[in-house]
């Protein structure tokens, strides 16, 4: 499948796009990242995407080569010019440096990487899961591309025939390899805070909006595997799925005890995609 | 100063290389590299580097598109065509896949980059160091392209004008943002182990030959944040300095209490580079 991008300027097929040796995400993954899916010419939540991307430039020091309303003007040219009815959007900036050497020198500037691709809108669906340990760095609050746990854990849950990997520390649950993680346990939603240990995602903070608006009781605490497998319902978001019901972990049966929140909550999440795409 | 590379294939000046967007070094650092030093077209330690280059890649899965006898052809054909005399050899093997997603199929392939710069032969220096916090992940044994805490650490340290930032969790000492790091405490030379929180410098194994050649008796043991401050002598290693003797740590003097075996080590290790290059 075919998929256009953007870089510094240049907007072209993928396949006609280079990158320079200057590049530090090349050698480092010295950049952050951002992600949005939309359809018609417009992107879901993109003034939250945007707002995440500019935060996290300066926790790296990583200059923002655009003022923020061009950058918005580019990413929905991309769009546009993609062709494409239904899409992700990915957009990365990195630092761009001179001969690699780990400093970050204050006068290195920034690339801007955008690349869209088709994709089927979002739709209640159903994900299989493993676990998997999370040895992942103390930054993982910051949408970073040092993803080389999230690329083993993800390539392991596909050769255990699932789609998503459960990063556990010890016994607490933190998030899967690209998606947030929370259950339903006795009518209440349960979610890993919003620390150094797992990403804020956009979509988390829209399931914990729904429940709020829905009247469901939220915890936002670090919870156990042990809980996960015997949660009344396991919930997995992210931006491409919005929303999965997790039916299997490490091979045994979850969920499936509390239909209705997930449903209301599922129903809750779509709705708010489909009136603002 | 100009550098000249090598990728997939091509032989060129650095800045007429470029990466396409198939490279998973690119959104994920997934990769690894290695690198080494040299002169008169000799690399120093090659094997070595080597073993360690193909050591890794089964680690992440990842495929080496050349025999070890071809990498060794095109490092020294990278070398000679250089033109340099007396240089550092950077060389990475990174994933590559199709459309960007985090799953690494087993049928994806791999790039190999090369980079060849101008660098002065190793000499016996001193250098200042500052204390930074080991946030890392849990696989520091395997040289990955996920450095982003090497590189806030390095950026660190020049700012504080220091030329190395020394990692430590908690209180006990790791190793430096991209070099290992020892003391010498009355008479012994102490060094962290190879565990997942180091990577396993070749100049490290070097130096603890030394010292064995020297009769310096070695401890291989974490040790704590005070006894970097109160040790004899602070040895600070890499492939680049081979060894450089701490003087200052967080604006304090350090070391200077045991030169006769600081100089011994260093003699030794500066000995075997020019005798083998």
């Amino acid at each position: 499948m075919s998929t256009y991008s953007y870089y510094n300027g240049a907007y072209a097929p993928t396949e006609e796009i280079s990158i320079p040796l200057t590049d530090r995400a090349l050698y480092f993954g010295d950049g952050i990242y951002d992600a949005a899916i939309g359809r018609n010419g417009s992107i879901f939540l993109l003034e939250e995407h945007l707002d995440r991307l500019l935060g996290n430039a300066p926790k790296l020091s990583i200059p923002v080569p655009y003022e923020r309303e061009e950058l918005r003007e580019i990413l929905l040219e991309t769009v546009r010019r993609s062709g494409f009815h239904s899409y992700f959007v990915y957009f990365q900036l990195s630092r761009n440096g001179g001969k690699r050497k780990h400093v970050a020198e204050a006068s290195y500037g920034a690339n801007l990487l955008i690349t869209v691709s088709e994709l089927d809108p979002p739709s209640p669906q159903t994900i299989q899961l493993v676990t998997f340990e999370d040895k992942r760095f103390e930054y993982c609050d910051i949408k970073t591309l040092n993803l080389l746990p999230s690329v083993l854990a993800s390539t392991y849950a596909e050769e255990n025939g699932c789609g998503e990997a459960v990063f556990h520390r010890g016994e607490i649950v933190t998030e899967c390899a690209h998606s947030n993680i929370s259950i339903l346990k006795g009518g209440k939603l349960i979610t890993h805070p919003t620390d150094n240990h797992i990403l804020p995602g956009i979509t988390r903070r829209h399931l914990l909006s729904a429940a709020r608006k829905l009247g469901i009781p939220i915890e936002e605490r670090a919870f156990t595997l042990e809980e996960l497998f015997l949660a009344d319902e396991v919930l997995v978001t992210s931006t491409t799925k919005l929303i999965a019901r997790g039916t299997v972990l490490d091979g045994k049966a979850v969920g499936g005890a509390d239909e209705d929140n997930l449903n209301r909550l599922s129903d809750e999440l779509l709705r708010e995609y489909f009136e603002n795409t």
